[in-house]
Parts: C-alpha cells; structure tokens; sequence
C-alpha cells in the first residue's frame, strides 16, 4: 500500500463580479469526476474560528474606525487558523483544496488597494505560510466595469460613476486589480484567465490547467 | 501657551492574584491626586474592537482547538487597535496611561509558558509598536502559590496541587514566572516589586517609582 500523494493546493483571485464562485464550483465537480478528493474553502473563513473573525470583526460594523494594522492581523489570524485546521491536514490526505481567496487578495486589497506596507504583509506571510505558496492561482481578470456591474446587478452600460464615492471606489480597484497583475506577472505560479470570455470558453482553459495539475 | 509634555506610558506585570488591579487604581489614585491625568486600561482589550476580540476569540470557549499562532496574531490586532485608538492618542495629550499587561504577558504566556517562538512574538511586536516601550513596567512578583491560593481565594495551607491538571497547571505558572523574571533582569525599563509584602509597602515603593517618573 502506498500512501496518497499530496493534494494540490488551487487559490482562485479576482475583484468583485468576475466569476470566482462559479468556476470554483465547477472545478469541483470537474475534479470529483475525475475519483479525485476535493474541498471548497473560502478566504477570510473555512473554519469556525475563523469566520467568527469573519463575521465578528473583519465584516461587521463597528461604531470605533478599525485600524488597518489590526485588520491585517486579524486576516493572517484567520489564515493561520484555516491553514493549520484544514488546508494543510486536507493536502497531507491526498484532498485536493480549492480557495475562494487566499494572501494575494490581502496583498492586492490591503496593499496595494489601502496602501498598507507591502513588506509587513510580505512579514505576515512568511510568519503564518513559512515557504508554503498554491501550486497553482487561477486569476479571473475583468476590466473593473465589467466586474462592479455585475456584482451589482446591473448593465454595464448603466454602470458609469456617478458620484465622488463611486469614483473613489472605481480608482480603489483599479489598484486592486493592479496588484493582481503584479502579481501574476512576478510569480510563475499564477494563471491569468480572461474573465470576460464566455463561461464555456472559461471552462475549457480550467480543464487544461486541472488536467495539467493532475499529471504525476 | 507650550504643549502639554508627552504622558508615562506604565505597564503592570505579574502571574495571577499577584494584586495588579489593586495596585493599578491605586497608582490611578495617587496621580490624580497629584493634578495629572490619567487613564487605567488592559490587555488584551481596551476598545470596543479589542474586547470583542477578548470576549469572543480569545476568552471564548470553541469547538474547534484555537492554533497558537492565529491566538498570537489575534493578540497582536486587539493591541494595534488599543496602541492606535487608545494609548497613542493619550499619551500624546499628555495622559499618563496605566495599562494592566501590554507584549511582556504576551512573551511570558505565550512564549516562556506555552513554548511559542520567541523570534515570532519579537517580530510582532516591531510590527505592530516600531519602536515603543512602556517608560516603566512594574513587575508584580510573587511564588506561584501565593498567587494562585489569593486568585482561587483559598489559602496557602490548603492550596496544595493534588491532580495531574493542576501540577501541569503549576509548571506553566512558573515557566510563565521565570518568563517575567528573564524580561526584568534584561529590560532597564522593569521594575520588581514583591508581591508578598503588606499593601502598604508595596504602595509606598510604588509612590516612589511615581515621583520619579514625574519628575521633568
């Protein structure tokens, strides 16, 4: 008898409205039609502490202003606690795990989204994941219009900015989404995706890049 | 008009039943009765954001085993919000801030008691203060017994560990001890104080480490 292999470890990125719950799920199925393990998990979240975190503190309203430093811990809080009770038990088994988020998206909201210090996420990171990184990152990319009016409901041809708020938030993710980028172009690890394209045609490139994973 | 000069930033340490509380109004007393203003507060907590991470993270009962290092993060995020919203802001209108345990429990807990990573805790505490210390940490010491036998409001005779809990309980508190020991023989910053002494005496030692940090 020989043991199973390590799971594969599939973080899924990309602002609002581009698709991330509906391509996890499908990667899911795609991969349980294959007889192999999977689990979907989510960022900041996937275990009960940490969606207390979730829920209790990085979601909810609070009549005091969070300090960003604070929230930043609290988001590594949860990660460590989704890391060690879930993420990386499931691997050991042979599970494999695909992740709605994960530190990029701390790295492109909190970074370069917030302007909060790139080298103390950097700090955090190494602190909670060591040497750990996903095998792979599936980064769901649309232009920033496209994304917000579907998150909202709406067409894009009524999405146009109206108000200083608004503009604010469009210039917001832009910087997220410029982050994504970044990353995706410095680590070799991430698969940039056009998330504009049709879900069949989306689909199509996930089985090659999952087929490619599971290659021994 | 000249700026108010910048508050004392005094933190108190010690085991439990070693009379922290006591001692920290007392000393909250004494400076008001000298004109100099002054706010009591403690850790982990001292606002709204921080006690709920007390109330519902770390003094909470989960299901689910808390990891140490998401303990330590969530530790480090009640602190940075406390540092920022809180002590800061205080000490630099002038406040004197009291503060009941600040990073030197985190070491001793965490780190001499439960076997944390002392590097980890150290990196944590550059990340979330920079630079800051407490310009006095009054080290409230006492042999465990005492301490524990005055906090279970038993006495000493009959305090006497019976179970395997309570000597592995016994063994922690005095990791946790020496921990506060090591920090006070290495930091100019400390000043110990034996907890077995009358009130009185601890009180009039204590008055005299106020006039000293009073003086310009």
């Amino acid at each position: 008898m020989t043991s199973n292999p390590r799971g594969k470890f599939i973080t899924f990125e990309g602002g609002e409205g581009v698709g991330k719950s509906t391509n996890i799920h499908w990667c899911s199925d795609w991969l349980t039609a294959q007889n192999i393990d999977v689990i979907v998990t989510r960022e900041p979240g996937g275990t009960p502490i940490a969606e207390l975190i979730r829920n209790k503190l990085l979601k909810a309203h609070h009549a005091e202003p969070m300090v960003p430093m604070a929230e930043l811990l609290l988001m590594f809080a949860a990660r460590a606690q989704h890391l060690e009770a879930v993420i990386l038990p499931a691997l050991s088994q042979g599970t494999w795990v695909l992740c709605d988020r994960f530190t990029d998206s701390t790295i492109a909201y909190q970074g370069f989204g917030r302007g909060l210090d790139l080298s103390s996420i950097e700090t955090l990171k190494t602190l909670v994941q060591g040497t750990l990184e996903p095998d792979c990152t599936l980064l769901l990319d649309a232009p920033i219009e496209v994304g917000m009016a579907r998150a909202h409901g709406r067409s894009v041809a009524t999405g146009e900015a109206t108000d200083r708020f608004e503009i604010e938030q469009l210039a917001f993710f832009e910087r997220v989404r410029d982050g994504f980028q970044t990353l995706a172009a410095t680590h070799s690890r991430f698969v940039t995706l056009d998330a504009t394209q049709t879900l069949d045609d989306i689909q199509a490139e996930l089985a090659i890049r999952l087929n490619l994973l599971r290659a021994p």
